[in-house]
C-alpha cells in the first residue's frame, strides 16, 4: 500500500485535484457514519424519559395509533440504504461486506445533503424472493428504502415487487436517480444548443439498470425518438436474444425501426447518452446532427474522451467530478426522497421524479455548455427539490394524510 | 391525554420525581436517534474521498481482505438493536412498530454508555425461522446483535441458532443482561448478609426469558440450590406438563426434588428472585431462613411491596428506578458488547457473562443492604466491564485476532 497513488487521474477542472489512497483510507479509518443522541441522557431521570418507565407510554400510544410512529420515532425521516453488492460502483459483484464503505458513503450523503437519518443495510443473499422477504420484514424500522448497486435484471424485479408490497417509498437510486440527473440536464443542455426536448433523437447506449431507467424518464418527459443499443446493437422487436426488460423496452422506444449496430443509431441523432462502460469510436460523433450532445457517463472512464467529443459536440457530459458538466446522484437522491419522506408519500412516481428533475434543472436558471446541472453543494438545492417532489406526490395521490390528521 | 399523568408513582428515593406524559413525549418527539457524518462533507474534494471515486479503492480492499472491513467500516462498533415486538416491556406482543422507541432507547443507551453506534430494526415477522432467516441475511451490515423483546420460548431458540450460525457476537439481553446484573447484585448481597454464594438456597419464580437466564448463570456461578418455580408450581422432573426447555431447566435444578407450589419452594430458602409479574403473598418471606435477601423485579409493580419484604428482608432489590437496588440491564448490556466488539469476539460465552457480572459487582467496594449495584453513571462502568469481558473472551479462545493481524 502507497501513499500516493491518485484515485483520479488529473482532470480538466482546476482544483479537482487527485486524492491519494492514504488521504482516502484516513477518510474511512473506523468507518463513516455514527449514531447519536437527540436528547439529554445524563441523569436517572433522564433515563425515566427515554427509556423504562416512561418509554412505555410512547409505546402504547403507537399499539393504540400506528401513526403516532410518525411523530414519536425516527422512522418518519430515516431512510436504509439496502445493496446485495453485486453492482458496486465499476466493481461489480463484491459482495456485501466490501460494499459497506459505499453503502456507508451514501447514508453520509443523505445527511449532509438532505438532513435525513440514514444507516446501511448490506445483505448476504443474492436471491430476489429473500431479498423481498428481508426487507419486507425489516420495513417497520425506517420510512423510505434507497436499493443501491443492485444488478440487472434482478433490480427490476426486486424494486418493483417491494414498491407493491410496502406502503413506504423504495426507490433503485443506480436507476432512477440516475435518470432524473439525465433528465435535468438534458433539458438544460436542450436550452444551450435551442432545440425543443421534444424532437431530439437520442440514443442510449447500454440497456441495464441506469439505461432503462434513463429510456423510461425520457419518454415519460415526451422525447418521442429514444434508440437503446445494447453490445449486440440496437433493441428492435425483430431481435430473437432480447430479455423480458429488453422486450419491453424494444416496443416503446425506436420508433423508425432502426436495426443494426451503434453507427446505424448513432447517425444522424441527436444526443448520444453513454451508460456501457464500453468505449466508442470518436468519428461516429461526426455523424450525428450537427451541435449534438454527448453524455458519456461511464466511470472512472467515459465512453469517449471528453476532448475528443468537443471537436463536434457542443455539450459534454461526464460522471467525473473533474470535468464540467458532472452527472452525479446526489444531485437528486436527497431531495427525492426528503420530499417523498415530507409528505408521508407511500411511493415515489414518475410524475415525482420528472418534477425532482425539474427542480434541478431550474436550479440552473441561466445553462451554458459548461454549466448544465447545479453545483452538489449549492444551498438549499435537496429542499428545493423536495417541495416540487412533494407537490407532486400530492397531485399524484400519494401523499400522506396531513399531520394533523395523522397524529390526532 | 393531560399534562400531569405520572408515569410512575412516588417512589422511596427522595429526588426520583416522577415524569409526566407531556415531558415522556417531548423526550420522543421526532425519534430520540440521528445519524451523523464522523468526518467533513463540505467540498466537491471530501465528496470525492468519502464517496465516488475514493470509495472505490476502499472496497477493493475489503473485496481482497474482508478483515479490513473491521478498520474501515462502521461494522466493527456498531450493534443492531432486533426486536419483533412481541414481548416488550411489561406491555406483551405489541408489535414492531409499537416497540421502536424501546429498540431506539435501547440504541441510545449503547451510544451513552459504551461509546457504540447502534440502530434498532424491528421485524413483521414472528416466525423464528424467518427471524433467523433475516438476521443472518443482514448480519454483514453490523458487528453485533442485541435481540431484545422477544417472547419465550421462541427467544431460546431464535438465540440459539443465531449464535451458532453468526459468527458476530448475538445476545438476547432481555435473558442475560437480567441474568448478569442479578449475579452481579446477588453477589454483593450475599457480602452484606455475610453468607456464602455456594450454600445460598435461591427460589426463582418465573421460567421466562429471564427466569431459565438467571438459573443458568447462577448454576455456572456456583450456586447449588435452585429451584424454579411457574404459574402451576415447583420445576420438577415428575411433571408432565413441561416445556422442553422447562424440562431442561428441571433435570438441572431443585436437587432437593421439592414438589408442590411456590409455599414448599419458599420454605427454608435464602433468596426469593421474583421475575414473573404474579404478586405473592408477604407473609412466605416469613417461611424462608433468617435474613432473607429478596429480589421483586416485576416492573412497574414488583412481586412484593419492598416496605412489606423489609418486615423480614436484610436486601431488597427491585426493578425500579425510585427505591434503591435497581436492578437494571443498563449495567451490563454495553460493557459486555462493547468488550466482545473490542476483542473481536465470534460469541458471548457464558464466561464472558460471569466476568461482566464479576466487575459490576466490583465495582461496589462496600457494599450495604441499600447499595448493592453501582450507579448506571458510574464513570466507566462499561469500559470497566468491558474489559472483563475482553479477557474472558481471549481465555475462552473465542477473541479475534489481535488488530494488528486482521488488518496487515
Amino acid at each position: 500500500m502507497t501513499d500516493h497513488t491518485p484515485a483520479q487521474p488529473s482532470g480538466q477542472l482546476p482544483g479537482a485535484a487527485a486524492v491519494t489512497e492514504a488521504e482516502v483510507l484516513a477518510a474511512h479509518e473506523g468507518g463513516k457514519l455514527s449514531v447519536g443522541l437527540r436528547g439529554e441522557l445524563e441523569t436517572v431521570r433522564d433515563l425515566s424519559l427515554v427509556y423504562t418507565p416512561g418509554v412505555a407510554q410512547v409505546s402504547r400510544l403507537i399499539a393504540d395509533r400506528p401513526a403516532a410512529a410518525r411523530e414519536y420515532t425516527w422512522a418518519s425521516r430515516s431512510v436504509a440504504v439496502i445493496s446485495d453488492g453485486t453492482a458496486v460502483l465499476g466493481l461489480g459483484d463484491i459482495g456485501p461486506k466490501a460494499s459497506l464503505p459505499v453503502m456507508e458513503g451514501k447514508s453520509a450523503l443523505f445527511k449532509r445533503f438532505a438532513g435525513l437519518d440514514s444507516f446501511p443495510i448490506v445483505l448476504d443473499t443474492k436471491d430476489p424472493d429473500e431479498i423481498v422477504a428481508v426487507v419486507r420484514a425489516i420495513a417497520p424500522s425506517f420510512g423510505a428504502v434507497n436499493l443501491e448497486d443492485i444488478s440487472a435484471p434482478r433490480c427490476f424485479e426486486i424494486e418493483q415487487r417491494l414498491i407493491d408490497e410496502l406502503t413506504i417509498p423504495v426507490m433503485h437510486d443506480d436507476q432512477h436517480g440516475t435518470a432524473v440527473v439525465v433528465l435535468a440536464a438534458l433539458m438544460n443542455a436542450a436550452t444551450v444548443v435551442d432545440r425543443p426536448m421534444a424532437g431530439l433523437r437520442v440514443v442510449v447506449v447500454g440497456a441495464g439498470a441506469a439505461g432503462v431507467a434513463c429510456t423510461r424518464i425520457l419518454l415519460a418527459a415526451g422525447v418521442k425518438h429514444v434508440v437503446m443499443v445494447d453490445s449486440r446493437g440496437v433493441l428492435h422487436p425483430s431481435r430473437a436474444d432480447l430479455t423480458p426488460i429488453k422486450t419491453e423496452m424494444a416496443a416503446v422506444t425506436n420508433p423508425d425501426g432502426i436495426t443494426g449496430g451503434l453507427a446505424e443509431a448513432m447517425q444522424g441523432a441527436d444526443v448520444f447518452l453513454g451508460l456501457s462502460g464500453g468505449r466508442i469510436d470518436p468519428n461516429l460523433i461526426g455523424t450525428m446532427n450537427a451541435d449534438p450532445i454527448i453524455f458519456a457517463l461511464a466511470n472512472p472512464t467515459p465512453e469517449v474522451d471528453p476532448a475528443a467529443a468537443h471537436r463536434w459536440a457542443s455539450v459534454v457530459a461526464t460522471g467525473r467530478s473533474d470535468y464540467p458538466n458532472q452527472i452525479n446522484n446526489v444531485l437528486a437522491f436527497p431531495g427525492i426522497f426528503l420530499g417523498a419522506l415530507d409528505v408521508g408519500a407511500t411511493r415515489i412516481t414518475e410524475a415525482m421524479k420528472v418534477a425532482a428533475a425539474g427542480a434541478i434543472c431550474a436550479a440552473v436558471p441561466e445553462p451554458t455548455a459548461d454549466r448544465i446541472v447545479p453545483d452538489p453543494f449549492e444551498p438549499e438545492l435537496a429542499q428545493r427539490v423536495a417541495r416540487a417532489v412533494g407537490l407532486a406526490a400530492q397531485v399524484d395521490g400519494v401523499a400522506g394524510p396531513a399531520p394533523e390528521d395523522a397524529t390526532d
